[in-house]
């Protein structure tokens, strides 16, 4: 459908003042520049939505806000996904392919999120509501398929410029195993911090109704794969934001709370290798979002009731 | 050329005794296998060669003898690569494609080395004298290039059935890079053993005169991996092997001698991840070759003098 934008602006103010709902469609390395610039104008009655949070996005925009030390204190709520199937065109036009049909959300603290689905649904019918922001940040899938098969493609990629099958060819039966090891190391994150996660076999099953034995059995009967081809570079989001917005954060929890991540690390240090970058320093860790040394029920008290009492 | 194979025997005593070189050729996998079975039969004055010992296969060759309490000392030497490039083309023959022009050889204890090399240059003059059985250990190419290949190409491998080419195809830029780390991991372990060892761009430059300002380039610019195909196969002696008995010894010593080793740790996890195998319990630790516990000085003791003073 078409609607009318009231607003165009690149003035931060202008743009949330008024607003009830501010909705941020950024890649995840955006997310603590978009709070810092936010933050003087904010107000306590708003709400933020990142749209998506990917890991630990709300919980970071909070922690961004609280440094800053300002009066607001907005409900910030994160999707676990981004609502569109879509891709830019070019610098002025997008093509949204599908819009999903039902995507998590939650809000700090978890008792606002009906009140913020309320506000959100008049326009987007396809949020529902998820158990709090543990949940929408490790129920994230993408982290998990992304960045493997970049990692484990990365010479296929550079030879052929994308070339290739990226599902149905990227995924054989040794680089599923290595995405089901790191997504058994997601769902042991979910488990310590007390949320039930979906594994990305039961993830394909509920998106796709595709079934299989192993996961490599499950992606290969997947029709909605047929087609999807690789990205044409390995300086992609797939791993310039999967990989320190996503898998950071994972490893950087677990570590914390020994939680042992071989798998998830070992992604982590060839991404960096490979894009000389050092992305555990970069990305989004447990300290740079408030939760350093906190203890699992303190870690649940902030992203659950928004605070330690 | 041709020459009179005296005795085939599957009996070990029958084929080590009155030999005054047994020359050791299976995988690193089965050092620790013939070590035992030859224990009861070898004598002091006896030298074993082991052609190629891998990662530190006289320490644990020599290792083996001695927890079996045996009184045969004999002299250990192993050679830092096979001396011929050579494949099976069925159960019963094989075809040596080329031999090399230089092999370094060093025995346990270090100031036998020339002995040995005037025994076996007799029939095999390529070996040349390597310093001591850390320089041959550590200085293993094959151990970088081989394992990071097959895994950063393992989706490829499994899709095409090798049907690519392993080094111009296999290695991109961020192959490479790395390959590049994996390779300055290993130099930091010589240099904290006191040995000097050649960087995989040195080698390539000694081996095959190809030059590159970074190691991509010089394997692009190596006429003879030209038509090399890939494995059709991620099952491979390439993982099998190299992985265990290489890289896994490599990590072993670096954890003991505080070298950081995060990407040589990271092959070895994903292959491990991708076989269900875990290469570290399985593989060659400093625990199982006598090293364990032990500082610079001692291993240097055992590997060049044969044991400490």
């Amino acid at each position: 459908g078409f609607g009318k934008i009231e607003t165009a602006t690149d003035d931060i103010r202008t743009a949330i003042e008024d607003a009830d709902v501010i909705m941020v469609v950024v890649p995840a390395t955006g997310h603590r520049f978009i709070a810092e610039r936010c933050a003087p104008f904010v107000t306590s009655d708003q709400v933020v939505v990142l749209n998506p949070g990917r890991t630990f996005g709300a919980l970071e925009f909070m922690h961004v806000l609280r440094q800053q030390r300002v009066r607001g204190r907005p409900t910030i709520a994160e999707t676990q996904t981004f609502i569109y199937v879509s891709r830019h065109t070019d610098f002025t036009r997008a093509r949204i392919m599908q819009i999903k049909n039902s995507v998590p959300l939650a809000a700090i603290p978890a008792h606002r999120t009906p009140g913020v689905l309320d506000m959100v649904r008049t326009a987007l019918p396809q949020f529902v509501a998820a158990t709090n922001v543990l949940e929408t940040s490790l129920d994230n899938i993408g982290a998990i398929f992304h960045p493997t098969l970049t990692i484990l493609n990365a010479a296929r990629i550079e030879s052929t410029h994308g070339d290739f099958e990226y599902y149905l060819e990227g995924v054989s039966p040794a680089a599923s195993k290595v995405m089901e090891s790191a997504d058994s190391e997601r769902i042991a994150l979910g488990t310590a911090l007390g949320v039930h996660l979906h594994t990305a076999r039961e993830w394909l099953y509920l998106a796709y109704a595709s079934a299989g034995s192993t996961l490599y059995d499950a992606i290969q009967a997947t029709p909605g794969y047929k087609g999807v081809r690789a990205p044409s570079t390995v300086a992609h989001r797939y791993i310039f934001e999967d990989v320190p917005m996503s898998l950071v954060p994972m490893v950087s929890v677990g570590r914390q709370l020994g939680v042992k991540t071989p798998t998830l690390t070992s992604l982590v240090n060839l991404a960096s290798v490979m894009h000389e970058k050092d992305f555990f320093s970069e990305g989004r860790t447990v300290d740079k979002i408030g939760l350093g040394g906190k203890s699992v029920r303190d870690i649940r008290m902030i992203a659950v009731r928004g605070g330690l009492s």
